[in-house]
């Protein structure tokens, strides 16, 4: 899985893919306590949640700290939960060598840091399923659960956990 | 496994059981965003969390919105979990041809908006978990995570999603 | 796997370990619902959640409940955390016969009831991390999830979720 040669005889879809779009992954985050950016057992790889608190504007800014519904609009909160997901991209190819080796996106937790009642949750986990939908296509269609919570770490405004199946 | 003969020539254990509860399964309801209803993974199925808040009275209420706590009571949050555990039940039958091939249900999340400080998560999901006794038996005893969150799709009282292993 | 004489004759390091803390373990307690204390799915342990507030003072009182920034300190936390993984520990026993038949922790889901936009549940649940890395070492580094939530079942500062790989 992780042979360097192999890799590139195969046709690296989802990285060019990836590329195509423009988007460059960013590091996998340092763990915010003592646990691992991910675990794999079989053919599943268990990652770790990703947080939005972690982007930072140029000017120093966080623009996906706060609660959606007060300090962060809907877009907003899209754009946390997208950005989340490249995190989570980037732990899947430091995981796996390269994300050409997923084989399916099979689970997304979606975390939504809400204000009470937030019922916005999965237009705000979009942002994250439509970008591995954009990426990994028919392979990126994975089964989800969205809630809004009272609390994230570092003031997230989203957070995202995955499960993928990867080709063994 | 979705060979429908050899269906026909299984005892088809868990659709009667249903039928004689006089359960009829709702609708596989259309996703509430860009993921889709169920995943497999090996004899694993993943489904998407199911809300409560899709359930409509003939005159038009929605009798499954609201905190329990606040809008709603227990009785009712129940009634919300034993609903959305059914809408489970449906998008089982849709993955996987009919819900006779479940081996187990494996792992229940239940998420409950509640008040703040809501403690009876466990009594509200056990609307969802006592049917997947009365339905499925010995295999329907399941591992189960239950909380109360500050809020849910559509405004939806409960969210219950499940893991199932199925026969191959 | 649960031959008690194999058991004898293999080395018992994560027992030992465990002792050689001084840790004595729970008892399983009985659920809060009609759900198990844990499902097997293949080499996969799946445990049912445990809450802190079940843990009891000599003097009746119960120091891990109710909301972390509020009723209680962050160290009351991250020792409601440990407990709860302490429980989580004695469901694992029970359902394999003995904790050294673990192989990896794979995955913690960490809840904390805290107040609203509560950012610190990394910092709470690394107690239950931090335990799992005593006594499983290399095996008990996991991928994590950590939020914070509006309520938990009995009023509970934490409840601590746990998927488990083991030998066969």
């Amino acid at each position: 899985m992780l042979n360097k040669e192999q890799l590139s005889l195969e046709q690296s879809v989802f990285e060019k893919r990836l590329s195509g779009l423009g988007i460059v992954l960013p590091d996998v985050p340092k763990p915010l306590g003592s646990y691992v950016p991910w675990v794999m057992s079989g053919n599943l790889l268990y990652l770790s949640g990703s947080v939005s608190s972690l982007y930072q504007n140029p000017d120093g800014s966080h623009p996906f700290i706060g609660a959606a519904g007060r300090e962060r609009t809907l877009e907003e909160a899209q754009a946390a939960a997208r950005y989340a997901a490249m995190v989570q991209m980037a732990v899947i190819r430091d995981a796996l060598g390269s994300i050409d080796w997923v084989k399916r996106i099979v689970f997304v937790s979606g975390f939504v840091w809400g204000v009470e009642g937030f019922t916005d949750s999965p237009k705000v986990i979009n942002g994250a399923s439509d970008l591995y939908g954009e990426v990994f296509g028919e392979a990126g269609r994975h089964a989800r659960a969205a809630v809004s919570v009272s609390g994230l770490p570092g003031g997230a405004t989203v957070e995202v956990q995955t499960i993928v199946e990867f080709d063994v």
